[in-house]
């Protein structure tokens, strides 16, 4: 674990500005502060009270002037990492800012990692784990709907709902000992159970709810995910390109965000739209080519919305496909089918689109034909608006807790699989240390949300190094 | 003249930053900022002292926590507008900087132009038009150069200097007019005139050696100016390319300095060099050319240091040129004498070096020439040693002043232009009416500098529009 007995300074604001601002935490935060500060009025920075602004000059080891500034002082634990901390608020200079940097590494400071205040916050108890990631994602809010749920989550508002759900946790696992304390008197256990049973669904209810807040969550945060599927020659890349040509808006790649790939995205309605590039699909009688197509299909997982392209001209040969390759991969997602080259429809296939919602009638999921001609960008903006109109987030209030986070994501997903297991051993009438096993387990992937004594180096690791600097 | 007496808001810091920094100031900025902002602690921040911080949350007029934050208090005098002013220390979230700007502006701000800050700390005579100057000067200095240069102006170096000489000036002036008041007395006035003479020499030494200093100011500030002149086939260009291809280091277009043409720009040794297009030079007949030509000419006067880059299989044709054309402009200048080609030269026109020394022979300016071959990159390091040489700029110390600004370097020049008539008119023993009048010239150029009454809005339009946003 990183030490925090050392003190850490950082520039905590992004170079071009008429302010920077460089902070410095730790146990000899104000000491090391003082050391390069001459304070205007000459009372030593050390004698000042917390929560005050003092002007001076920064004076290098020479004492030629580096800068006029500001400086802020906090005293543990009431600061932002809990510890003794000072701002030195600069004129915006990259030279000055570089300066004074280096007069306080000389004075004893350590330069700062990505998000190591953070951390410090939470390794001194001033915030959980899932409050510090939140930090980062409101730093990333481009949006209304990215900032309420980011402010929810640093304010506690996931934190509170764990909380409640570890209360809960806690009561049935205590109920199980007291069960199997007195597993001799079977009156008693089957009273027990309906209540226990009770208790286990309202968990499992919470949970579930929670793990499915995160398709929100997560189209909010990185875009709602759509994947442009069909063959190689049916015009993929013509409708992306007709799709990003008309409303091109790249949301861009801003510090403390994580996207491992960046995908074409484009804003529609307030929306953001996440394009998955999928390899051409095609019958294909080759082992290693299938593999591709296979891995095309997996994509396809990750979609909320599916464009199934469609040379409309060849219509005839894609029902089949449709029917057995595309429908039972497409459940739960909406799926819009796009029957492209409208312009080279002739009378002899004319009929395609009725036949296509032929195959689609009675099907569960929400579906939509449409034919167009990407080429001509005909067609388009009608497209647009059934993508916006599928895509409808709901609007969030300010207390709804939406998952967001992948880590927070599979962490709850673990304890949905935990409880699954406690309702299933209760079903089987089960003995109490079965299924309490699984109880501690759910708890633990609770837990590992908001951090704790069960925290790795490597989960933290993980977590921070997303972090900007200086934060 | 912008109105001072509502109150402004700005982003103070760039985007992208951990931290992200709002600034009001005037006389609402702590009732507007009070009433977007909730403290933690309960306690309105009217009723806060000065120089303090206080955490808390800002708030929409709906009640949707827009952030967490820090608000830093300042009440006029003691600020940096010196009106009541407010900082609130944000998340560096674009979006939550953009709301905090709306609530601001909604409640009665308006947002601030670039350099208000600082044109209203003019205003209010918390520093003068110099000084304020220097603000900008030392958010964009970028080496401890220009650093030092911008911070010896703001802390009010040149300001003293000018001070002095206005003392001076005040005093010759009443000595004029002691002078005009007993002018019947012959025996008077000769003795006064010695002593005057001696006053004006003075202050013409000290108004002198500050436009001297200018060339060592602009240099540090905008790079030393190098013309590379020479016939279109020389290989201007193959040279250039070859310079700046070896330690290619653009100096940042940095916001808050001006330069109105880009030009190629490198560091060698700690000082920038500032190349300066001219087009190729050429003997001619046709008018609408030699005018094109003379420009090329004009280039080489605003050079420090000269290129003059010739063919050396055709350096025959050049010694006129040379001796009739390029020595009378560079009397001043460095000149460099580049026989490039060096590559393509024979038996026949070995001696080219010693023959070009010999008509540099008894040239009163600094010169060097060099074969070499830009093509081959051979003799490039060794041309560079030399224009370092020759840019030799002198090692400043804390209290230097030297003038790096052009509309300083202007007022100096016409405050010098008039201690000179004056001086004229004492030799020519004028009366003391004339010589009051450009006295009173003198004073009014110098004032000028410092700003004062008779600052036009134009002249602050100039000079504050060039600023950034939030300074």
């Amino acid at each position: 674990m990183t030490n925090t007995n050392d003190t850490i300074c950082a520039i905590a604001t992004a170079p071009g500005g008429a302010i920077g601002t460089i902070r410095i935490s730790g146990p000899e935060a104000i000491a090391i502060t003082g050391r390069i500060f001459t304070p205007a009025n000459g009372k030593p920075l050390a004698e000042r009270p917390p929560y005050t602004l003092t002007f001076g000059q920064i004076r290098s080891s020479e004492g030629a002037i580096i800068d006029e500034v500001l400086v802020s002082l906090f005293r543990g634990p009431h600061s932002y990492t809990g510890e003794d901390s000072t701002e030195i608020s600069c004129h915006g200079s990259s030279y000055i800012l570089q300066q004074v940097m280096q007069l306080l590494i000389q004075n004893g400071c350590r330069a700062a990692l990505p998000g190591e205040y953070t951390q410090r916050a939470f390794l001194n108890g001033k915030m959980d784990l899932s409050q510090a990631e939140a930090v980062a994602d409101l730093i990333a809010s481009t949006s209304a709907a990215t900032h309420r749920m980011a402010m929810n989550q640093m304010r506690g508002g996931f934190s509170r709902e764990l909380s409640a759900l570890r209360e809960q946790l806690l009561h049935l696992t205590s109920l199980m000992e007291l069960e199997l304390d007195f597993s001799d008197h079977e009156e008693l256990e089957f009273a027990d159970r309906t209540e226990l049973e009770k208790i286990a669904r309202q968990i499992e209810s919470v949970i579930s709810h929670l793990v499915q807040t995160f398709s929100v969550g997560n189209a909010l945060k990185n875009g709602v995910p759509v994947a442009i599927v069909g063959e190689t020659n049916a015009g993929k890349s013509t409708l992306l390109n007709a799709l990003l040509n008309e409303e091109r808006a790249i949301v861009s790649d801003i510090h403390g965000t994580t996207r491992d790939v960046i995908e074409d995205t484009m804003n529609l309605g307030g929306i953001t739209f996440r394009f998955i590039d999928t390899a051409g699909i095609r019958e294909t009688t080759d082992t290693i080519e299938s593999l591709g197509i296979e891995r095309s299909f997996q994509k396809l997982d990750q979609a909320d919305i599916v464009l199934w392209v469609i040379d409309a001209t060849q219509a005839n040969e894609q029902y089949q496909q449709l029917a057995e390759k595309i429908l039972p991969r497409c459940e739960d997602k909406h799926l819009i089918i796009v029957l492209n080259k409208a312009d080279l429809l002739d009378a002899a296939n004319e009929d395609v689109q009725k036949r296509m919602l032929s195959v689609l009638a009675n099907q569960p999921q929400k579906t939509y034909v449409i034919t167009l001609s990407a080429k001509h960008k005909e067609g388009i903006t009608i497209l647009q608006k059934k993508l916006v109109d599928f895509a409808a987030l709901p609007d969030l209030s300010q207390n709804d807790v939406v998952v967001s986070n992948i880590r927070h994501y599979e962490a709850l997903s673990h304890a949905l699989e935990s409880i699954h297991r406690v309702q299933d051993e209760m079903n089987m009438g089960l003995s109490g240390d079965f299924v309490s096993q699984d109880l501690r387990e759910c708890l633990f992937h609770l837990a590992e949300i908001t951090g704790g004594e069960i925290t790795t180096d490597e989960v933290l690791g993980n977590i921070f190094r997303n972090f900007c600097i200086g934060k």
